[in-house]
């Protein structure tokens, strides 16, 4: 298990590789678009295939879950990742059954809170890549870390 | 059911109402959190009470995901909604077990898809709330919405 990381232990630059890697079901897809994105091209092959994405497609949140679960696991931040906010994200091409989904981190902004004086925000980009090495979400999101020798 | 849209029935200023809320179970966010946040606050509620948000809480991707299927539910696109991509998305308050969810959307920018021309782009704030009111989600998306008379 990789260290756990205080905000202290980021760097400008920083990169991190994916821990594992994700593939994505047809089964998966369904299910996650019934729960919470209930369109025809995200349940259905038959329906995807007369629709914008032309077959069954992940639905872009559940995407964004599977990034997310990568995230956690390629970067241990000490007490856990906490969410500070999504600055952008783009779905940049359609992820599909049988998919193999990893990230490629890096971290691009640190500053202290102001708010919360325990903690400074770590600011990453994240390059989700698919088995073909196309890019299938971009992000730049912020995490708190806490840090290690508060004042 | 509601009419389905096209881009040109949209206007800047326009307002949806939630066409339903969501109830969320602590069950719902431990499934969600195992999926795809496996961190503890998100797993347990003894692990939660001892963290960053001092008992159970919702990831802030599950939140998003119910979020997007309110969003779903209460602006009927013709096709289907179709992300472009969020501009910014911030996580205001937990989200708990029993909380219920709520969304006002307004749309807030329109124009004319220069790589896909029989689509315009509608850019939209959400806000989430809770039962008591609090919001707990605010986001700036964009989706697609067909031309209903391509040039």
């Amino acid at each position: 298990m990789a260290q756990e990381l205080y905000y202290e232990d980021f760097y400008i630059g920083e990169k991190f590789q994916s821990a594992g890697s994700a593939k994505v079901s047809a089964e998966e897809i369904k299910e996650f678009g019934q729960k919470y994105d209930p369109q025809p091209f995200h349940l259905d092959e038959a329906a995807g295939e007369g629709s914008f994405f032309k077959g069954l497609a992940a639905s872009g949140w559940l995407t964004a879950a599977i990034v997310m679960r990568l995230r956690v696991q390629s970067i241990r931040v000490f007490g856990g990742m906490i969410g500070a906010g999504v600055e952008e994200m783009r779905w940049t091409e359609p992820v599909r059954p049988g998919d193999t989904i990893r990230t490629e981190i890096e971290v691009v902004g640190m500053r202290r809170s102001t708010s919360r004086k325990n903690y400074g925000i770590v600011r990453t980009t994240t390059l989700a890549y698919n088995q073909d090495d196309k890019v299938v979400l971009r992000s730049t999101v912020n995490f708190l870390a806490p840090l290690r020798n508060p004042a």
